[in-house]
């Protein structure tokens, strides 16, 4: 299975910080490898997350404070395909675009923005696809979920997370957590 | 087509701003007819979605204020399924509960909470289904945009909506809107 990480740019901490959270907390629970919060630090966010990681388990790694550009150069190096979500690009319903990313068989960067994006993330000099979950005004953190869930066609919602304290039994009614 | 309408429950004025928007942006994009902002107002919500709407394109309605037990019953009433989204219900992956959905054909009304919701949001006084996208700690809005994605069957993300001012022109590299 290609391994998923997502860059999340254009984070400001205090403002963003809840949406942020949930792209994170997005990005684990539909099987992302980890989270780069690229060009700045929120220390807050960072450890919220890596408790629930530590709680509920992993992999899941969360980086900060990367300049993206680096982020993007050391993953092109090493084979990856970069994908820029956003509303302008390719719809991911009525174009073949994500039966390209799957093709490849690479391992995938997936970008999302929060404020407006640098004009050049939609250039082959950073992306290699412009992936639009819908050509609306959207929520970046719902766009990251659809992308994910048709990624890993669903799987990655059967996943089993390694080392776990705490696991949800799945219920008709109620609630019910293991503790492990 | 059923009708979908989302009930957002628990908001916290300010505190939740974003994430509200971000939850009735990802309803409009996917496909759902409205959303109810139950037991609260935020006119500064109403009207940011209200303006998305009437320049992006409809239809989509935006309530507050209401009960939600009074928007539960009213919806039962009429004949309509309740379904809530919560980390600790049936895998809408692992279990059939989303074909359950599908096949009774009845207008769904999509319970999302924000804070911790009341034990009674899970029996069948006010659900007919607690569904779970992934039994993770997650993201409300993205729980709610892949539901949407996968009731709808991915159709929600090729729909042209109506008396739009602008519209994306999907593009494999930059942007492109059209006026209208």
């Amino acid at each position: 299975m290609p391994r998923v990480v997502i860059l999340r740019w254009g984070h400001r901490p205090q403002r963003d910080a809840r949406l942020t959270s949930h792209v994170a907390l997005a990005a684990r629970a539909f099987g992302a490898a980890g989270l780069i919060l690229s060009d700045t630090n929120d220390a807050k966010i960072k450890d919220s997350i890596e408790k629930v990681t530590k709680e509920w388990g992993g992999p899941f790694f969360f980086k900060m404070g990367i300049p993206w550009k680096r982020a993007v150069h050391g993953w092109r190096v090493r084979g990856g395909l970069v994908v820029h979500l956003t509303a302008y690009g390719e719809n991911v319903e009525t174009s073949d675009v994500m039966g390209k990313i799957k093709a490849s068989g690479k391992d995938v960067l997936v970008i999302v923005g929060c404020q407006k994006v640098p004009g050049e993330f939609f250039s082959d000099a950073v992306s290699d696809f412009n992936v639009a979950v819908g050509n609306q005004p959207h929520s970046e953190c719902a766009s990251l979920a659809v992308f994910l869930d048709r990624f890993f066609e669903g799987k990655e919602l059967t996943r089993r997370f390694e080392n776990t304290h705490l696991e949800i039994i799945p219920q008709v009614r109620g609630k019910k957590i293991a503790n492990g």
